[in-house]
């Protein structure tokens, strides 16, 4: 099957753009978008001539706005403008990252208020849809548009640099010649339409945040499973405390787990001996919930992000003018990133103390550190160290980075919000939460055994049933790092949560 | 003229909050709150002869939760509860966060879910409107209810400790006694009642998030006066670039600030000779609006929090059941106070980088530091040491603090989110914003002097004059720690924004 | 008994300092030093005549160091420097820190290398002597001098600003009158040379430092105290383990502790059950000693801080000129405090953790919470909410502040360190941290009374009697706030330590 | 030419370490160590007979220390041991650190308090002499002891799990049986031996504390050479101001630069125009300063940590005992991690203002951003993004982590200090500075170009032709990521600072 996403410059989700980055789906640009395109395109020209000063179009940019170009100059310009942006240092963006980037700075071009040629555009689409992935080092750039990256895209466009071709690397001209593209020849304002976007922060930023969606839901697939290994008392599920305190996050997740929940021992009358269970099982459906409403925040203004103008200068058609402005500024939803990862933190610590909490006797009524035999085996105690380490790095990594900045471009340029760092903070946060929530998976299965719980919830036994396929009882001590290993790509491959999805479904 | 607030548990404000709290407002109880309240408490009756164990009503809380409480011990014990909480250590919470707490601890007893006595009730409306002040140590809280400060209440309740009355230290059985009033005799479900309860940080917050709206006002006033004194470019105030780029609060401080310089002479056509100013004065509508979202997000929660049952356990009154739930858990509001520090970080370095460029020539055209004779008086040019310290401080105490909790009462207590102290540094957050914010005003006004600009915005006129009506023009070096100080008071005590208003209204 | 310090510029301890600050030692300026004060000051009128120009002196500061200053104008230029300089805010320091700073100025002055007129430095003297304290508001250095706040003390000197005066607010002139002074007037270089100091940021340092080090020696006696208390294992205290690891802060602390416990039943063969204790009871040498060497490298640097130049420009008396140079950085010890206030952080937590262990009962065989009889008594649990909220805000204040700076002064002055912000949040912690070792304290006592351990040793002995002296055993839950308090003052006030060393001294 | 390192267990430095890990440099014991290891070997047998409980020898580990291990059993449990401590996740270690990890672990075993099996200790050394490197995770470890990751290497020596050997993938069997080696048997206490040290953070400790040295002494050389383009003020290089403020790392620093720029044209009279440089420049020296006395704080403790024992329980052959200790605690050079990355943070945004001052035509007197010709290129604007944006990283690096732990193991392993991950940021502080030193080094040459200057120092000279050699004088806009590269490899390679040496060496 081969899908086709339309782009509009008014629809583009983050789901889409995981889709496209990590599934290949093909791109298509709607015609009204195209006709903006062209028309915005006239617009520049006629702009050209009148000479009204426009920063980056017919002025220098940055400290060198006061600059004269020239009209007869404009190629030369704009490819000086393109290599003197070149200057951001590795990592190398992954190849998913990329197609990301293409895709975001494509569809914001749509809007219509960047005044590009038509050509480059398709070269966007081009380029999506036969995966030339321009090398583009990630590092750079402060927010404020990813100029020093986004130029490594420019550069592949005119046929310099290098690029993966279908997974191979090779010089940019010979590329675009293999897939029967030509190089395109960039005329006025091109460069600073090509550089001057958020497309890295934000593309990288999208994915991150369908995954941390996909991440809270696996959370709360996982507190069902640890409830149930626990032997949990289930009266912090109840949708009626909920009605009384209407904060969304947590209802949704009190909802989650009850779905997750439906049918196993848990609900039968009399099984929790506790009065209150800890607060780490007691109050996940708040934690869990908080970053949910943590997210609904980022997403809904990487939603306006990704579906808006962030160009400087901006193309105004109805008003046939360029004026001059800040919507290169993202710093709402990068404040949204740092928010949601402290708000991870949170849901780290939560998901750590529940691992402790199966591996305690006193708590589970189960074998110490979830051993099969009491006296050989070790079993889950040093693992403990490993899910706490990298919580620590969590938590280290939730400092906020947003701020600090200097003063740059002759004291012009004197904010700034580290966009890309924030995000990629924020993906290393979530990877490693998949980690950690994969090691929550191997207690709450081995608890389950040892509990011979038989009954489950209907999610939580296909959740089950897709470990132990994966992972086999802990009879005798052995080498964890594979089965950590094994569990975190069960979770972070989409793979444990299409189970229990499908096991709800039947029902 | 009395004012009087009618409470009903649905229906407060921060700034309802911040009148009682600091303009002595009265407060009454809807007449449908207070039959919940007796209806409620009927019903614990009924409970507590069934004797179903229920957590600190006829079970001990925290690690004591399995022991039994026998019903003719309930005012014993539930004096030793207060006792034993009472553990909290300085400073002392203000008077305006005491009457804060009560107000709020009051409304959300009106939801109906504690089983309080209405005796009880009627004394946190009593103590309000009598104006005892419990005293009331604030740091011993780690959120999830702030039971080690609260409990402070209710020693006062029960004639026990010192309170403030009308504003003089007495033992708090003399000052009930002046009063008219009685102590309280606890019976069952009551002192958990009165320290299980999150009214210490959210009745603190609400006062802080008043502060930071009027904060944010005031910003936007101070950079309009700031482009004056400038003769900053208002096309970043364009509403036609904020239509393509629909975040919202950017686009409200846009229209503050076109309003506030109504009538500006920045308006004329060719007034500034940069195509584009420095981001610090292009991107502040960004910024501004960044807080203005942030600010959003935790206001919608607090009017939450201020309405909402946070009690556990949990009274249902339809269902006649009393249930354990985690509704004290906070954690989606903190970490909003939480990406609101950040935020604020933002404005600050905004605000800074502001002033700063006022006292450069290069960018301004005026003399070095705003002197008024260029060989003999420094002016302000060592006060940009004072402004920058101020934000160094704000940079530390915008690092987030609300994981770093430890695992308590013998393991069970193992989630919180310090919600008290994540508060506390807001509010010195904002403070310090009041005073670079005043440093900024004393700037925009002998900016506006040397440039002899006389057509002032309508808005700006107001404030400028506010200004000058305290502090005067900079003819010779002076102390200016006086002039700093006479400028925090006029923002703080929300003197100008009241004088900058009534200039609007007269339009 | 009246006691005088003799100061030479080249031997002021951080014990010295504290003395005078807190307890009104008198101070003297030994004669050699004053003849280098002397000897400057007519090589200051020599230079002055040549006309070479140097910064601060015959040429302006700041950015407007391209300035001229004529000599006939030197007073008024002065005065006016002193006056631009008075930018610093609130809070106003404390008596203590006032004179810390006073003093710290003095010392550094006799190095020698300042160029300053004799009477100014016999001012400092008699300002300390007389107790004449200029009001000093804290906030607005940024490191590299505490320009902006001691500017505020030249004020005072030339008779304008306040004082206090004995104790008593008044303006600085009349205080000067009624103890037999004269307001000085300025000369050459004396603005800058009263200013350009890190006199705040040393001076409260240097008292922070001693309290530092009692802080840890109390911290060593908690631990022998818990220790017995909690009937732990002494082998982390044999001297052996030490000699094949030579780190030597742990090995202070073990020596220490095992002085403190001699004579103790916890030497008796077979007392401890168990192993391994946990590491908080474990490695509290370690973590302690970890806190003694940090201190160690911040002392060892402070000592060469209190006793040489920070002058900028700087007299070189044997070489006959003055020279600029950058004399008033103080990274490296700022840098000493960050990193103390880590290893305070650590502290925190390792005292945090032996509070909760000594109210576990499967830890020390005793009661929960330490209650003295099961049923009734809650006792010490909620309080583990207070140690460990103070221990979360330690852990934020732990965070490094030092680099947040911005570029000043015309882009000029692009280097600090915020030296007075890192000082004062090292007071916070401290101060912390006394609260949570008086906590210890009173676990600890309350456990050794449940234990009915009789054989104490000789310091914890003494230790234990003076908090019995204080706190009764806890019969009946009480308002513990109130124990807190007396605990902390028995800490703070150096009054348990006096107590321990003098049993000690009594063997 | 094959160099040989005798090992003894009291004179490791990290030089040697470093040598060893990246230049293969073959190992040898010292017979009086490897008596050491026979005869505590000899004695651990002995006890092992006499049955004296000893934690982790014949007792288990953690929580599991109340537990006997019959001496038949050694065998067994001591490979559960090793497996059931296999925890560790992602990323492997690189080679280098395989192999500072094996030699740190064998040198502090040669101390002689391990009572490990002589094979074993031989094994580590044959493992480095034949390049045989087991796949080491790297995360899972909080400090007090490397257990989980170091178990790896426990693996490989019994010939499971897997190994590079001489650079390619293979069975850990496959490999010793190809290097003509076998796997070990493990005896008592053996798998405690392997797993129960810090030779992961101290190795790549170790390594990364020599990059830091090769770091600050580079950053020297890119001082010296940014003065010269900038024609700076060599007056804060005099070493009379460096004598009345005996700060030890900046007279350093200022003797090196005075080396580097001996001969140059900066020293000749009226050079400079400015009366003081921007601090930036002023302050290097004391910067850089800072930076080398925070650094010998660490290395000095380093080296304690190379040669002294972490073990426990640690064998007393004196004694003829086994204690129970906490020398795996290393709390006080992870501290000192933790100051120098707030130094290195420092540092960076120093050379950062520096760079920036050497674009800025006002304080150069050069073109803006070194541009060749004035209207058509662009030149080092846009880069000012790039460094600005790693020193955010650095910033971001260097708040603390180490006190970020949990209370593990059933309550028992209540102190942390995360060494492995406070090691891995600096890693990445050092790395993120080579490439702002780099893009020092770009700039420092083409302000020397296109200033025409001769004249340069001997070191300055060597290092300005170095990086000619490499990167052309920049006449037109070229793709610049290629030029960081280049110069980040002519730093990081140690190529520079050897071209350098060589001409010092010279004259």
């Amino acid at each position: 099957m081969e899908r086709t996403l339309m782009l509009d410059g008014s629809s583009l989700t983050i789901e889409a753009v995981t889709a496209v980055a990590r599934e290949y789906v093909k791109v298509e640009i709607s015609l009204e978008a195209m006709e903006r395109i062209e028309a915005g395109r006239r617009l520049v020209y006629e702009l050209a001539e009148s000479d009204v000063p426009v920063y980056g179009f017919n002025r220098g940019v940055g400290l060198n706005k006061d600059r004269h170009i020239v009209s007869k100059y404009y190629q030369e310009y704009n490819r000086n403008l393109i290599l003197a942006h070149c200057v951001a240092v590795e990592p190398e963006a992954s190849e998913e990252v990329v197609r990301a980037v293409l895709l975001v700075r494509l569809n914001t071009l749509l809007v219509g208020c960047t005044g590009i040629q038509p050509a480059i555009v398709t070269m966007y689409k081009d380029m999506l849809n036969h995966r030339i992935h321009p090398v583009l080092p990630e590092r750079g750039s402060v927010g404020e548009a990813d100029i020093t990256c986004l130029s490594h895209i420019g550069l592949a466009m005119i046929g310099e640099g290098e690029v993966d071709y279908q997974g191979i690397r090779m010089g940019a001209r010979e590329a675009l010649e293999k897939a029967g593209l030509s190089p395109v020849a960039l005329g006025p304002k091109d460069g600073l339409a090509i550089v001057s976007s958020n497309a890295l922060a934000a593309g990288k930023g999208a994915i991150i945040l369908k995954d941390a969606v996909d991440l809270i839901n696996i959370a709360d697939m996982m507190y069902a499973l640890t409830l149930e290994g626990y032997k949990g008392n289930v009266s912090p599920l109840e949708e009626a405390a909920y009605k009384v305190r209407p904060f969304p996050g947590q209802a949704h997740t009190a909802e989650r787990v009850r779905k997750y929940l439906e049918g196993s021992y848990l609900w039968l009358p009399g099984v929790s001996d506790a009065l209150q269970d800890p607060l780490s099982l007691r109050g996940s459906c708040q934690v869990h919930g908080s970053v949910r409403d943590a997210l609904d925040y980022v997403i809904k203004y990487m939603d306006i992000q990704l579906n808006s103008s962030d160009d400087n200068p901006c193309l105004l058609m109805e008003e046939r003018r360029m004026i001059s402005c800040s919507n290169y500024e993202v710093t709402t939803w990068v404040l949204g990133f740092e928010m949601l990862g402290i708000a991870l933190s949170h849901l780290s610590r939560n998901a750590c103390y529940r691992i402790i909490k199966l591996g305690t006797p006193r708590f589970t009524g189960l074998s110490r550190f979830l051993t099969p035999a009491d006296t050989r085996v070790i079993a889950y105690g040093t693992i403990q160290k490993t899910f706490t380490a990298l919580d620590a790095e969590i938590r280290h990594l939730s400092n906020p980075c947003t701020v600090d900045y200097f003063s740059l471009a002759g004291e012009i340029e004197d904010h700034a919000n580290n966009s890309p760092l924030v995000v990629e903070k924020t993906r290393k946060i979530v990877d490693n939460l998949f980690y950690i929530l994969a090691i929550e998976a191997i207690h709450g299965a081995q608890a389950i055994d040892l509990r011979k719980a038989t009954r489950l919830g209907i999610g939580t036994k296909a959740a089950y049933e897709a470990i132990r396929s994966e992972i086999p009882f802990l009879e005798e001590d052995r080498n964890l790092t594979i089965d950590i290993k094994k569990a975190y790509v069960l979770l972070k491959s989409g793979k444990l949560l299409k189970a229990v999805n499908r096991a709800l479904e039947q029902i």
